[in-house]
């Protein structure tokens, strides 16, 4: 391992960090199981991005027969990226009828802060205080935790994310109000300082923000705020969307609002890279009157036959509905984890994407989490951390995780508990 | 193709043009030749991202054999990326033996531009003012025919590009100087406004910029410019880059000079979405210091598979010699035609990468090169113009590209140069 490690250094840098103390040298995927070199296997409980399962042969049926077909760009005309187009909007159920197939959930967000600069003729941009939209220069700008090269520009304000056990304002009851409040702050002090808001761009299921238990209606006073001032609302899916939250197909849907646009990445293509932002006839004519965009490998043919074979998956294989069932199932388990293990200090989620928060003497036990990541993966169990204090297990499978992983999943966190507590 | 059309202004908006007056509907593709839905058969002269053939068996193998086993990200250790790696840096022969993987040469360029910033401590960059480098909101701001949205910012400059039948200065002889000189204001009235010079970013090919005839030195002036006030050179090796000239593996070497950062993209994966930055080991770990950048798809194996079955291919097949000897055949027989056609002023291009400039009564003949375009795509061979006057017919096809592929382009084109002129 070593050997690989200093190879991966030289080529990679030296900051390209692996996930556990132990890195996991990863040869083989099926279903939501890894394999290492050595074939040992690991119960996947944290990669979304093979949303239908590791290798799925549909999928990689879809991209075989394509890439042997043509790959090509939209300059041409082909059918397979306007078939993909009618699907993925039909989920939609609004007019968000019109759409830009891009690479990467990074360049979606890119175009989508764009759009809504192009339509509001504003610059401003909300985001939430702990958050990640991607990598790109411009989407930089909105991390919370990795502070942009250059520094933070003067149009973005990062307004205090929800929480559970750290709501804004202090209780949960008020939190909707309060995170409105601080909105509305953000609002009036990017028209004090002449960009004004182009939009408030959030993930509807908060999901880098520890994926706090939000009721419908969470964001209305909020978006009010947005709108009022000329500002549209971006719904960031990548990791909710594609009914990963078991209710619904889409975060936006949980929280009973429609946006104005709504960006999609990972798990689109279950792994071949492909995203997407999906919005109005209007804001899109917009957009490509301010900036002709072109993506040249954006909705290649072999590109959305892959996101097609996703959506058809899903589909035909009840993945929302197993979701929805096995997250409920599995969160169950992990509350009666809670009772016998006291550092579990909440448990919470909706479908595939949930988890435990662990505090310890009245703090975040962000050591705890930690050791607990080393020891799951140890013992064949692979997810990670998020939140503030990365002190939540975040669970967040690919979505054929059933009742017997969840067991597994379950079984294993008993251990580990008792292990490193 | 009107209900084809129509579905594709609602999908993809107003504006997501087509190359030609009849758009092609594409359905399949092997090596130079595309097949639309109605079974006509197309000579490829325009498509570099399918560099070694449209549906090469072996990189689509490479793409089904990975893609059935295991797609997963670079948290994880796995040996597909550290074998392209090696074998890509090795392409370079210099202390360019770092990389990052990402999925567009837009995310390259945008990577890269931070990487200079981070590097130098300045914002400055300066591009050419007739160039395109990617479509993020940063990368942006380098176009000079598409406005970014928002307008240009104070930290680009664009100086005067190179040009075969309009040299920077007036003449052929003292091009090189001239540009020079237009890097030095440029650097002048950065370092006046504060910005400083991060890096000059260019294509070494000049490709957006017509392609223009230029001697080894070219840049090495207006490189001793930069260096001097601190800054970067990073060669965008998009177009020319993989062996496309024939003569040499990158565009930099055929100029003569060693890049600080490279960004590959379009050819590198014959289609599927990858794209890299190389640099030195000390530019990756300063960047890496500054700004943790972690791309979820970069480097996925599959992505590496694609990738490396494309370097294997460009080998194997000795693509780059063919490159440079179709590509002299094929400019010998523009030249001829050239001889009898007074509307081509100019017959330029190195390897896989070259073309016909167009005028008419001592001015650029957009118009006939417009309709060029149009008349060979119904002739059955695809091309398009490029230049700052869009006066040049730009022949950029498949590296398999041969002499009966160029017998068929000359001949096409002599016809069509009849009937339009």
């Amino acid at each position: 391992m070593t050997t690989v490690l200093d190879r991966r250094a030289r080529l990679l840098g030296p900051q390209m960090t692996t996930f556990y103390r132990e890195p996991v040298h990863v040869a083989r995927g099926e279903g939501a199981f890894l394999w290492d070199t050595d074939g040992r296997k690991y119960l996947d409980c944290y990669n979304n991005v093979p949303h239908v399962g590791h290798c799925h042969p549909r999928v990689v049926d879809a991209i075989c027969q394509q890439a042997a077909t043509l790959n090509t760009h939209t300059r041409y005309v082909h059918d397979m990226i306007l078939d993909y187009g009618d699907a993925l909007t039909a989920k939609f159920g609004s007019d968000l009828e019109s759409m830009v197939m891009v690479c990467s959930g990074s360049e979606a967000n890119d175009v989508a802060l764009r759009m809504a600069q192009a339509m509001t003729g504003k610059t401003g941009i909300i985001g939430t205080d702990n958050t990640y939209h991607g990598n790109t220069t411009a989407v930089s700008q909105l991390n919370s935790s990795k502070v942009p090269v250059g520094g933070y520009q003067d149009h973005v304000r990062q307004v205090p994310a929800p929480d559970n056990l750290e709501p804004v304002g202090g209780t949960r009851e008020g939190q909707a109000e309060a995170f409105a409040k601080g909105v509305e702050q953000a609002v009036a002090e990017l028209e004090a300082n002449g960009h004004g808001v182009s939009a408030l761009i959030v993930c509807p299921y908060f999901a880098n923000e520890g994926f706090p238990t939000l009721e419908a209606g969470f964001l209305h006073r909020a978006i009010d705020v947005v709108r009022k001032a000329g500002g549209l609302i971006i719904a960031d899916e990548v990791q909710p969307g594609f009914g990963r939250i078991g209710t619904h197909w889409w975060g936006h849907e949980k929280l009973g609002f429609t946006p104005d646009i709504v960006t999609l990445g990972k798990p689109m293509g279950n792994g071949h890279p492909v995203a997407a932002v999906v919005t109005r006839q209007d804001v899109l004519a917009c957009f490509q009157d301010a900036f002709k965009y072109f993506n040249t490998f954006g909705g290649n043919p072999v590109s959305a036959a892959a996101a097609m074979a996703v959506l058809s998956v899903i589909e035909d294989e009840n993945l929302v509905e197993n979701a929805r069932d096995t997250g409920a199932y599995a969160v169950g388990l992990l509350e009666e984890l809670a009772k016998r293990h006291d550092v579990i200090a909440d448990v919470r989620g909706s479908g595939l994407f949930f988890g435990a928060e662990l505090w310890r003497d009245g703090k975040p036990a962000t050591d705890v989490c930690s050791a607990m990541v080393d020891e799951m993966r140890d013992r064949g169990v692979l997810l990670h951390s998020v939140g503030r204090y990365s002190n939540t297990l975040k669970v967040r499978p690919p979505c054929v995780f059933n009742r017997e992983n969840a067991d597994q999943l379950a079984e294993v966190m008993d251990e580990a508990l008792g292990a490193v507590t």
